[in-house]
C-alpha cells in the first residue's frame, strides 16, 4: 500500500473557518458575540474530502493519509493558551470526524495547544486525549510558537523534555511544523516552513538530543528543509562540532518527507539521504495548489517523481509503506488489525 | 581566468581579533581600557594570506578571490552605531590592505556600518569611501542586523531604497550575507546564513524590488540557500502569488555563488537555475575547513565539483570568470586596465 505520512485538512468546511475568524476577534475584542462553532453535517465533511484530498488520492495511486489539520492555520502565537486549548480540541475533532468518515484512507496526527510562554507539559493531555481516546498515530510540534519571532528554546533544550518523554512513552512520533508567520520577514510557506526545518536539523546536530531519547522518532517535512541541498555543509559542520555523521548522530531519530515539488529536488533528497529515512508525502493540499506548467501535473504530486526513480522493489515499499510503519507504530498496528 | 566572488580574511592577524574583543570589552564595561589597534606590519598581513587564501588558491587552480571581512565577524547586533562604524572601517581598511599587497589576486568587497535602529542612508558613506577611495567593487549587505532576531523590514521595504540607489548609481552589487547569530535556535553557519538566503529570495518572489531598481544587482550566497532544492516550490508559489515565474521575476537581479560543499548540491545548482546566475565561489575559508573523508578533499573545494560538471567551455567561462565580470562592472573595469 502507499502511505503519504503528510496531508492536511486545507479544505475545511466554512463553518469552521468562521468559529476562528469569530475566536480572534473576541479575543481581540471581547465586545464581539463569543464564538460557537455552528453545526457541520458528515455530509458536509464527506464532501469537503470526496472532491479534494481523497480524489487526488486516489488519482495519483496511493492508498492512505496521516491527516492533520491545517499547519499555517495552527496559530499557536495568536491569542492566549486558553484559545489556543479551545481551537486544537476543535481542530482535533474535525480530523477525528475525517478520519470515522474515511477509516480507510485517512489516520489522525494532531496538532497541539501550544502557546507562547505555556510549557509544553499543558501539551501533553490533547495529545493523551488524541492518542488514547481518538486512535492518532502521531503529532505536529511547532518549534516556534512566536510565528517567526523564534523566541523560544532550541528544540534540544530541557524544556521540551517532558514532552519527548510522553512521545516515546506512547509511541508516537512528532512532525516538526511551525503554522504561519507574523514576522513581515518570512513568508509563511515560502520562508518560515523551510527555514524552521533548517533550523530543526541544526539544533539536533548541535546538541546531544538523542543520547537522551533514543527511542524518539522525529519527522522534518519538506524534504528536510535546505539540508540535502547542503549535505556536505552539514557532515563538515558535524566534523568541525566534534559530532559523529549526521547519519549517525540524528538520522537514526530523524525522518525526512518527500515534500519536495520537482524531479530535481526529489533524485538530489534521494541521492544524499538514505532510503530508510525518506517517507512518501505530498503535503496535499499545502503549500501549491496549481499546475507545474513545464509537467502538466500538480506540483504536489510528488507520488510521479518517486515512481521515477530508478528504485528496487524493496526499496520502494520502504519509501511508500515500510519506513512509515515503521516511524509511526500505532500506524502499524492499526493496520495489523485490519489484516494489512 | 578563474574568480572566486566569495571569499572572507577569516585569518586575521590576533592584533586585529584583540581590538574586536577590548572594543566589545568596553562597550560592555566602560571602566576597561578604550580599544586601540596595535600596528599590524605588512609582513603579517602577507603571512596570513600566503599561508592559506592565496596558497588554497594557488592549489586549486583559481587567480582571483573577491575578498570581504569575516562575516560571522560583523557583529551589526553587537554595541551600537558608532561601534559598527570604527570596526567596519578598520575591517574595511584591512582588506584594503590585503588587496594592496596582492592585488593581482583578491579585490575588495567591503562591511557595511549596519546597526539596529540606523537608517541604512547611514551606511553609504563607508560604500562610498570603500569605493570610490579604496577600489572596492561590491559590498556585503546584512538583511538581518538583529543577528537573528529578525526584527528589522523586508529587503523589499523602502527601508532600503537609499541604499539600493546608491548600489546602482555606484555600479556595485551587494551580497546579501548575515553575520553571526545571537537567536539560540540559529547556529551562524549551519541555520542562520542557510536561512538568510532563502528568506531573502522569498522576498523578492513576493515583493517588486526590480521593478524599482531594473539594474540592481544582488548575490545569495551558498547556493541560494534551500532554493534551488526547492525550485519547484518557488515557481509554484510565484503563480500562486500572481508573480511571474522566477526567471523573469527575480532571477534578471539575483545571482547564486557556488558555496554547496557536495557534488550531489552543485549538480542540482546546475540543473535547475541558469548558468547565466551562477557564480563560482568557495566561502573560503567560511563554514567549513575540514577535508571531506569521502572525496579526500577539502570541502570548500567547490571548483573540484564545477570541473566534473559536463559544461561547455563557454558556460564553463561565464561561471569562473564571465558572470562575475557582468555582475561585478567595476572589477571588470579594473581587470581590463590590466589587459585581462
Amino acid at each position: 500500500m502507499i502511505i503519504d505520512c503528510h496531508g492536511h485538512y486545507t479544505t475545511e468546511p466554512p463553518a469552521f473557518m468562521a468559529f476562528r475568524k469569530a475566536q480572534i476577534a473576541h479575543f481581540e475584542d471581547a465586545a464581539t458575540p463569543a464564538p460557537e462553532l455552528a453545526a457541520i453535517s458528515d455530509a458536509e465533511i464527506r464532501e469537503s474530502i470526496e472532491m479534494n484530498q481523497l480524489k487526488a488520492l486516489r488519482e495519483r495511486g496511493a492508498d492512505m493519509t496521516i491527516f492533520s489539520p491545517r499547519a499555517s492555520g495552527m496559530g499557536h502565537h495568536i491569542g492566549d493558551e486558553a484559545m489556543s486549548k479551545a481551537w486544537t480540541r476543535i481542530s482535533n475533532d474535525m480530523i477525528h470526524r475525517v478520519v470515522q468518515l474515511f477509516p480507510e484512507n485517512f489516520i489522525g496526527v494532531c496538532q497541539l495547544p501550544q502557546s507562547p510562554g505555556a510549557p509544553i507539559e499543558n501539551s501533553v493531555e490533547e495529545l493523551e486525549r488524541c492518542v488514547l481516546e481518538l486512535g492518532f498515530v502521531g503529532c505536529n510540534l511547532n518549534p516556534d510558537v512566536s510565528g517567526g519571532m523564534w523566541t523560544g528554546a532550541p528544540l534540544t533544550d530541557r524544556f521540551w523534555y517532558p514532552f519527548f518523554e510522553k512521545l516515546v512513552e506512547l509511541e508516537v512520533p512528532a512532525m516538526i511544523h511551525v503554522s504561519g508567520s507574523c514576522n513581515p520577514n518570512f513568508h509563511a510557506t515560502g520562508a518560515h516552513y523551510i527555514n524552521a526545518d533548517t533550523t530543526a536539523f541544526m539544533q539536533f546536530l548541535q546538541g546531544d538530543l538523542f543520547r537522551d531519547f533514543p527511542d524518539l522518532k522525529l519527522i522534518i517535512p519538506h524534504g528536510g528543509g535546505a539540508v540535502p541541498f547542503h549535505w556536505g555543509r552539514y557532515r563538515g559542520l558535524a566534523q568541525m562540532l566534534g559530532r559523529p555523521h549526521p547519519n549517525e548522530h540524528v538520522m537514526r531519530n530523524v525522518f525526512f518527507d518527500t515534500c519536495v515539488y520537482h524531479q530535481a529536488g526529489i533524485d538530489l533528497l534521494f541521492r544524499v539521504i538514505e532510503v530508510e529515512n525518506i517517507l512518501f508525502a505530498s503535503e496535499m493540499f499545502g503549500a501549491v495548489k496549481a499546475i507545474d506548467p513545464e509537467t502538466g501535473h500538480q506540483f504536489d504530486d510528488t507520488k510521479r517523481f518517486i515512481d521515477a526513480l530508478p528504485l528496487s522493489a524493496a526499496n520502494r515499499a520502504k519509501v511508500f509503506e515500510g519506513n512509515a510503519r515503521r516511524v509511526y507504530p500505532r500506524l502499524e498496528r492499526a493496520l495489523r488489525v485490519r489484516g494489512l
